[in-house]
């Protein structure tokens, strides 16, 4: 469905998500509820959002061909993931489908050192950083930045993947062979002591219109989100650094759609821009209970070219990952929901994935309660309740 | 599966859900949420449910076999429409099955009369009625109840659908011929001569205990709900009446599941059973966005043997049906929508329904506001700016 002449999007016209996990089912129930066509392109027959969408094409989110079909079919396409093949996405748009975030912001982010020239080009606060071309870039960084710093694969990585810590010497020369300098592109940046994590979404409208969610407060375990508070505990003053940074960050990218960005905040209330996210993020399912709009429903108002919804939050809240804790690679129960639906304010999420790995998020906790201490202290009761266990067949 | 041991059904169980209309489509979201399978028995390919389902089962809601396959493939099975084979359900139960609310509730509840005689007999607040097996049996119940009456088919009646209100001998005379006694079983029914119609949504769980929704206050247009307000603006003392009728309800039936009641409310603050449906109702819709816990969570809660969630009202709220106003046999768009997002607080709901007809319930919107009477204003607005059209290809 082609060059539509009217920006907006009506139901029930088709919305593409490329990418079908937890996101895209998300994305999918408030486009079900709205009375939208939902079509997802995942290679995983049954996905999570695949479930509840109205149809899903199996096929790779590289492959140009796929996604071309799946434009074809939409109206308009996202992504729920950022490593999409972006190029298809780019020539798909010259022909006129409708794709947010573009193909081009998405290019930018998708390569971290270039993600961090774009918003350094703007003079916006990001952690010092340098391309590797050679080994001894390494050695010229540890001059610039000192010790410790992060050696960071530009492509590919999330929930910390493809980054490691380098402390001393001895961690360099434990690394140096493993690099791959002639096949991976890589940077070093340098480590942020930072105090707390910090995380906002924000949303662009067609009009250029921004929303920003509150602000979250995040506590990562091996680089992987555990838990997010909300409000965040912070003066006003970083609050507002904070926003116009979003604002900022917009503006740059000068685009459609929802971008998550990921903050450092140090003890003297310094603000670094630590990565940005062109979707929907982790850091705020909470907005899904607690806030007028969930950050997926402003997802699909920004690309459809309604209004972008209120932000306001109703209620303190806290979000916990549920993780697998050991591999489960048949049919698995989720054991204690009893219990922890005792609790009033507390609301499940299980994203019906096909098997279980160590670390993997196979759900989240959301909590509201009016004391955000009691939330946190609910979250947590609720997770150690929680058992996720195969399924034996009963003979 | 059948014969669980243990009543706590957890996911990623499977829930069966006979019909697959609107009610059907917002179980699936949360039972989705929350990580459950769903499938669906419904006779209409890509029915509103069947769209956000794992599977449906395209078949009649009358047909044993397939009640009974649905039965075989899940582990709890329930119904979003009463006017289904209520004696299968029975058969099944008796072998073991699990559905709630039971069939043998579902029969006292189909039939309008023994529904009213078994609230009677328990001294419950009903209109006088009595049972019509011959054209002379209205004369009497005249002298007994006076002008006007209603006259009603015992059974498959809903949106006012089989019933006709007598206010004179003329009326009687008109419809004489077409009342078919020894085809239909009907009654009539004293005209409850109300001030206005509430209702409450009650849900019970398989430990006997009942949580209460809060009571809305509805107004019905050609007998199909309009509009509800929550919180209805009425005394503790009539809130403490429902509430007492809600709860000898649930226990007449002493089952598991969830009940809408709907009241008739006198000018002198008297109470009356109107009618009971066992199962979610549009006039909880609003429970979705203003309370802790949805009606369909709730009903998804008691049909497992979980706990069930609070009901606390987190905001006034205002709920309008979007109803057809013209035949659309093809596909058909929703116009208007940007304008009412405008507003804070709207919540679209449309139900992927494949056809439009004058009257049918194609969608609804709930608003939430601090103030109730804005809150209607708002829902008001949103209608007038809706416009369901036919969609016509371009060229």
């Amino acid at each position: 469905m082609f060059k539509r002449k009217n920006n907006v999007i009506l139901p029930p016209a088709k919305i593409g998500i490329i990418g079908g996990g937890q996101l895209g089912k998300m994305l999918a129930f408030e486009a079900k509820r709205m009375g939208y066509t939902v079509i997802i392109l995942d290679p995983t027959q049954n996905c999570p959002a695949g479930q509840v969408a109205d149809k899903q094409i199996v096929g790779s989110l590289h492959d140009s061909n796929e996604i071309r079909k799946l434009a074809e079919l939409t109206d308009v396409v996202t992504y729920e993931f950022e490593f999409v093949n972006a190029d298809v996405l780019c020539e798909l748009e010259s022909e006129g489908y409708k794709i947010y975030p573009s193909g081009s912001t998405l290019k930018k982010i998708q390569n971290k050192y270039i993600q961090k020239s774009v918003f350094s080009s703007a003079g916006l606060p990001v952690p010092r950083f340098t391309k590797i071309n050679h080994i001894e870039d390494i050695e010229e960084g540890i001059k610039d930045f000192g010790f410790p710093l992060v050696l960071k694969h530009c492509t590919g990585g999330y929930d910390g993947k493809g980054n490691i810590v380098i402390k001393d010497k001895k961690d360099i020369e434990n690394v140096k062979n493993d690099l791959l300098l002639e096949k991976y592109e890589m940077m070093i940046e340098e480590f942020v002591a930072f105090d707390r994590e910090l995380s906002i979404v924000v949303a662009r409208s067609f009009d250029g219109k921004i929303t920003y969610f509150p602000v979250a407060e995040n506590t990562h375990e091996d680089s992987i989100l555990k838990l997010t508070k909300v409000p965040a505990k912070i003066s006003d003053q970083v609050e507002y650094k904070i926003k116009d940074i979003a604002q900022k960050v917009l503006e740059v990218f000068d685009d459609i759609g929802i971008f998550c960005i990921e903050i450092f905040l140090t003890a003297n209330g310094e603000v670094y821009i630590n990565e940005v996210a062109p979707r929907p993020h982790n850091s705020a399912h909470y907005t899904i209970e607690a806030c007028i709009t969930s950050q997926f429903e402003q997802q699909l108002r920004a690309i459809t070219g309604m209004p972008l919804g209120s932000t306001k939050l109703m209620s303190p809240a806290v979000m916990v990952n549920v993780l697998g804790k050991q591999p489960i690679y048949g049919e698995y129960s989720v054991k204690g929901v009893g219990r922890i639906l005792e609790e009033e304010g507390v609301y499940l999420h299980f994203y019906g994935k096909q098997f279980v790995d160590v670390k993997k998020k196979i759900g989240h906790i959301t909590v509201l309660d009016d004391s955000l201490e009691k939330a946190e202290e609910k979250s947590i009761i609720a997770l150690e309740n929680l058992l996720i266990e195969p399924i034996k067949e009963e003979i």
